[in-house]
């Protein structure tokens, strides 16, 4: 279907313009005042169109354990994350229903799911998430999250020595499942495409990586994975390879201008230095990074050395939220205490164009998808600027970016079709989705990690902390 | 009127527990299961109730400016925000409604609203904030923004002296217009509280601030004042007093338990147990210090010296929104980068503490306010817990505090009395509000200030930063 928007508000250089929108056969036809009006007229006054954001790293399936972590590092949250994690692909299915429904309804057109795959149904994860987001009609990559190291040896081992157990499957049968996976589900004239992502270096093997590199330059994929989230993963590298993770991941050739790297919180100057050379995309996750306490990533550096950004939620258990939009407000005005020199401050202005630009550069798509520009795919946000949270009117964009736009998204498209409209998403029936989240899960508090009970000892060791240990 | 909200979740030790809730003369009367219905049924089931949170520090009539002004430290954004001000008292009646409302659906019950005057008409601009309050039905602490130096004597002079224009009212007629307006607006037994409130060590001489004692010893106010925000503050506090401004404030006797200070990022161990020793009480603004690269103020180091917490939005122009429970979120999980033992993390339950009691304490109210005890005032929010944010079934605080609830509140009493219900505050007309914001404001970008480009390359000497300078 065509459409018309009609006098709706557009960022041009420095101000705004009223323009007509038309989209056809899914892509931007034109944009100027007084366009012929064609197909179906959407009346765009008082509203801001903008490319649609790239939610470009969450973990769907963590939704069902949001808010109930309670505070501890990412290998503590880790293993309690394990403990509990959701084992039924149907889970999996209304999971990743919420986070498209919360990422577009913050403004996200395309959502990137480092997907936590069940064990023995492997398949049946990724087709579950799949078909959530081909109903809800949002633009998904998905990334299989695979390893073949078990979780103990993502902790640093320090002066001792530790015996992990072997992971649940081989490498090669994660590798043929990965080529399997992408054979049946990559179809990206379609909105799904499928990314090769190991988990990271803390815990995947050489061997791992290479599977991944030689698959994503088979299909022409792109490539996705952590990266030195923590200083216990710094840590790791050292112990493993002998030099930081950013350079073993240059020289295993991981690296590129089609691989997104979660996190990147812990790297040198040298290591910024390899991620601007390769043309790898750095993925800001400012809300997991704060509240796991794995530190504020560089993220000034980054843009100062001409690194391509792009901003993700995280799951929700470790956000706990998928609200696209208050991800990419802290990660524009976190830095601000990194650096003295408010020149080097992210802009609001800025802070679209790395979510919606950068996050398609980081998935190869920057010649179709980012901007308001015709000829590209049209993935389109319309806000409605008479919301109380953008009220009195002042500049647009800076309402948008630095407040807290409350349910002020009026209508979505993606690949061209309208998928939202007077606030509301309308290709899947809301209240059904709250129904079967509530009516699958339960209050509680307190519950018991083994897990963690089995590794707090260790990890408080090795990153040398008191000893005396408090349960939660 | 009284109310029994029934089968209502209420926090205990480590859990929850189903209860009914009975508010009788405007307070909690009873709580337990079961108990016998009188006055209103309120249908509690699958709802949280928490006592109110404070807004413990905002300026109403920024909102006029939120969004609007760019990222730059405090001593700029000050002079491009005074450049800009409101002038009308129906402008400040229009914000005033507006931070009521904000503060209101993110679970705040009473706000502390440090007052912007216009010259000339300060009792006005009282007047119509106290109005607004008061057909909203917050629970409101006006502390009217009272200083006696000129915006120019707020930045360090460094190794240059610098003259300043007087101020526009001198020391004496400021502090017979704070004894007027207390006079005129001070009635707790009504919701509504003066406070005495000078903007800061920056801007005001010892005169102001021992008026200030002087005047909230005899009517028994609370004090609240902006302390140490940023490092040039903490340049000049050196500067003026040789030494810092806490210790400067504790020898004049502004510090003690009826006194909440805002910000206080930049104070050192010694400043600290000041603090705790004098039992004042540190209003944090997380996202405003972020904004404005004021800085983290060291929270968890307050905890550990026991000190007083409460959280803030801060004014609308450095936030730039009035979501009490974005504060809260960023103000619980922003510290965890700064101490890596997580055993201080703050836990969710402890923020809602700080954000209910805490809150309450630093206004004097800590033994009618802030918990959910049977005697104390009814100043409640109901939460709805099958909003689509607040699911799946966690924790119901940890989901609350965590995650991004968009319209989770379903309901509000302040003093006993219900101002909201089904999500909508009922006192006022909401969209009747939108249009006169709306109407009163226009869309715009890159606006100039004549007073940042006057004041730009001194700032910038001061604090050693490269002198080119950009336009912005």
């Amino acid at each position: 279907m065509d459409f018309t928007i009609q006098n709706t508000l557009i960022p041009v250089h420095h101000g705004y313009e009223t323009v007509d929108v038309q989209i056809r056969d899914r892509r931007i036809a034109a944009i100027s005042p007084g366009l012929e009006a064609a197909g179906t007229i959407v009346d765009g006054r008082n509203k801001l169109l903008l490319p649609g954001f790239v939610n470009a790293h969450t973990h769907s399936s963590e939704m069902w354990q949001r808010g109930i972590i309670p505070p501890v590092p990412l290998e503590l949250w880790l293993a309690e994350l394990y403990d509990f994690v959701p084992l039924d692909p149907e889970q999996i299915y209304l999971s990743a229903l919420g986070t498209g429904v919360e990422t577009l309804l913050s403004g996200g057109t395309s959502v990137v799911d480092h997907l936590v795959l069940i064990p023995g149904q492997e398949m049946e994860t990724i087709a579950a998430t799949v078909r959530a987001y081909r109903e809800i009609g949002i633009r998904a990559f998905v990334g299989p999250l695979i390893q073949d190291e078990s979780l103990s040896a993502g902790i640093p081992s320090g002066a001792n020595q530790h015996n992990h157990e072997p992971y649940v499957r081989s490498t090669q049968e994660t590798l043929a499942l990965l080529q399997d996976a992408v054979r049946t589900f990559h179809c990206p004239e379609e909105g799904i495409h499928l990314l090769p992502a190991p988990t990271g270096i803390q815990l995947c093997s050489d061997a791992l990586f290479a599977g991944c590199i030689e698959l994503s330059d088979r299909h022409n994929l792109c490539r996705h994975t952590h990266l030195l989230e923590t200083r216990a993963q710094q840590m790791l590298a050292q112990e493993k390879y002998g030099c930081s993770g950013v350079e073993h991941l240059k020289r295993i050739g991981f690296l590129g201008s089609r691989t997104s790297l979660a996190h990147c919180v812990w790297l040198n100057d040298a290591d910024i230095g390899f991620l601007a050379e390769t043309r790898s995309t750095v993925v800001h996750n400012p809300l997991s990074n704060l509240r796991l306490g794995s530190g504020i990533a560089p993220i000034l550096k980054y843009r100062q050395a001409g690194v391509n950004l792009a901003f993700g939620c995280d799951g929700a258990a470790s956000n706990d939220s998928q609200d696209l939009l208050e991800a990419i407000k802290m990660g524009t005005i976190l830095h601000n205490v990194t650096d003295s020199d408010y020149h080097h401050w992210i802009t609001p202005r800025q802070a679209v164009e790395i979510a919606a630009l950068g996050g398609a550069t980081g998935l190869g798509m920057a010649d179709q998808l980012g901007s308001l520009t015709v000829g590209k795919q049209a993935d389109l946000v319309l806000y409605d600027l008479t919301n109380l949270s953008l009220l009195p009117r002042t500049d647009p964009i800076g309402l948008l970016i630095l407040g807290r736009p409350i349910q002020a998204v009026d209508s979505i498209w993606v690949r061209g079709e309208r998928i939202a409209s007077d606030g509301k998403v309308t290709t899947i029936d809301l209240d059904q989705l709250r129904r079967n989240l509530f009516d699958r899960s339960q209050w509680t508090a307190n519950r018991q990690s083994a897990t963690v009970n089995h590794l707090e000892a260790r990890y408080r060791s090795v990153m040398n902390l008191p000893t005396q240990k408090i349960s939660f």
